[in-house]
């Protein structure tokens, strides 16, 4: 198989980049014929790399490309790109847009990252606004959400187009033939919902290659029933974090009632091993990041505190999508 | 205390009006003050309370009020209303309209019941549409999510009154003096959001009798940071189903695991307590029904499957919205 290059930021994670370059190797396990393209400061990241062979205890390398500058979350998205076209989402994603990389993999701040890749690397043809999807474990596999914090104000011919991209990346990276694609609304009906989901609704019944299967309420999102679930921003995005935190809480509460008594928590005790398959299954880090769907090539979101597992997963992401 | 009377609908939910009589009782029982009232088939409901009372081993009697007709879930509600006068829920709205009960509590159908409670018992001042609340068990306690469905495209103006709305009914029927109210919304920054949650804050800062502390991002709506959780009607309604499903879906794959080996079923056993209480925190029955908030009179609209404890407690919210 030919080489192919992915480029990664090595910025802006709450680990720091020491856990990105361990992550890229992974991955270069993983794919022998993976070329990760580093991006950052060229003297911190040939000194993590030393550490890291050192660590290994063998000869480490990868490729760097020198982009002095970062990007901070607090910096306005447009203006930062305009002023800091040394920095490594900036230059990493002009390389990937130049054809170097398949694809570029960044724990950013998720607003300059999006538009970063909307200005530099572009829409696809046909299609108005890029989503961001977040693959969350269902009852039986994996729905892709999206949009989970894109566009707040859709309108209906967005949620059409959602629908394709949700489709192709369901195909491509998780090897779905036809996935199920549902409307996120509040009855099954075809009636039902507010002005956006009613016209929606209409659109994607004539939408070529998809696999509409309708309406879905809330409580069937995650009960294995569809592959893609198309919602506006403002709800995918309320959606996402609310699922992400009422499992913490719920699991938070299952240990506090488990160590309340002696009892249960020798219970607690023989059961871990189910736990902690469980814990794995709602682990961010197995599924990778959060994929922007909709641009020329492929952006990876990975979440701001990613460790060397997480990135892996989102550079195979990368790799898996193009195949 | 003088005598209290709140209306009760016995036709519409999934196990009869057995389960309907037999909740009113428990109400009795605790609030020796309440005068239950209900509305359904004259005969059916005597012969019900004769069985009953041979299961209490004691003559138990209720007033009755003879209401002959069911509204059923597929009519058409602002039909169904104009030709079933008899029905039940026609019947124990206008009671309640009329002066002679405190509220309504019924397991009919929500869109039949908000249509008949709005036409019948009428909005309160000020108040330009009905929300319809919800009770979540929380980290810490309870926050009242609304509105649930009844608005599908809200103003907001609508999240304004919903504010108000919650905040009286939490002080009222939770007893927290200055409840803490958010907007749910995709960041904590002021100008975060879709148009309707950006305008909704505006005004949010400025109603008054609120305790307004900000956006809420979706993780928080449970963590316990808020009291009452506001939004509009779909984001609500998809939010509220999805929190049920997730939780059954959650609870499941916990099931499944512990039963997996033989050590974790000997665990689970174990710690079958303590997944007992917690089954308990989530279950809809010990908080009651969903009020209908902004009308005249308190109309709770209980689960379609509510069983007699769960009717006590949507009784109880009647009684004690009104202390």
């Amino acid at each position: 198989m030919d080489k192919l290059t992915i480029a990664i930021d090595t910025m802006g994670g709450d680990l720091g980049c020491a856990a990105v370059i361990e992550g890229a190797f992974m991955a270069m396990e993983q794919f022998p014929f993976l070329e990760p393209v580093l991006f950052g400061p060229e003297d911190l990241l040939t000194a993590e790399i030393k550490k890291y062979s050192k660590k290994v205890n063998k000869t480490s390398v990868m490729k760097i490309v020198h982009a002095p500058t970062v990007i901070e979350p607090s910096e306005q998205p447009t203006l930062a790109f305009r002023r800091k076209k040394d920095s490594s989402i900036v230059m990493g994603l002009k390389y990937v847009k130049d054809g170097h990389a398949r694809g570029f993999v960044s724990t950013g701040s998720t607003g300059a990252l999006l538009t970063g890749a909307t200005v530099i690397i572009g829409r696809k043809k046909g299609i108005e606004r890029p989503a961001l999807g977040t693959v969350l474990p269902s009852k039986t596999g994996y729905t892709l959400l999206l949009d989970c914090g894109a566009n707040m104000d859709s309108k209906p011919s967005y949620l059409a187009q959602f629908a394709q991209l949700g489709t192709e990346y369901m195909q491509k990276v998780m090897g779905i033939s036809s996935p199920r694609v549902g409307l996120i609304n509040v009855g099954a009906e075809e009636e039902k919902g507010n002005a956006l989901a009613k016209e929606a609704y209409t659109l994607l019944k004539e939408t070529s290659d998809i696999n509409f299967i309708g309406n879905i309420e809330g409580r069937e999102i995650l009960a294995g029933d569809v592959d893609v679930a198309v919602c506006d921003g403002f709800t995918g995005n309320v959606l996402l974090k609310h699922t992400e935190g009422f499992a913490k809480i719920m699991l938070g509460m299952i240990k506090e009632q488990l160590l309340s008594s002696t009892i249960s928590k020798i219970g607690a005790l023989l059961a871990k091993g189910a736990f902690g398959k469980l814990k794995k299954r709602f682990d961010y880090r197995e599924v990778g990041g959060a994929p922007f769907l909709g641009l020329n090539h492929i952006v990876i979101k990975a979440h701001g505190s990613s460790d060397a597992l997480a990135i892996k997963n989102a550079i195979r992401q990368c790799v898996e999508y193009g195949q």
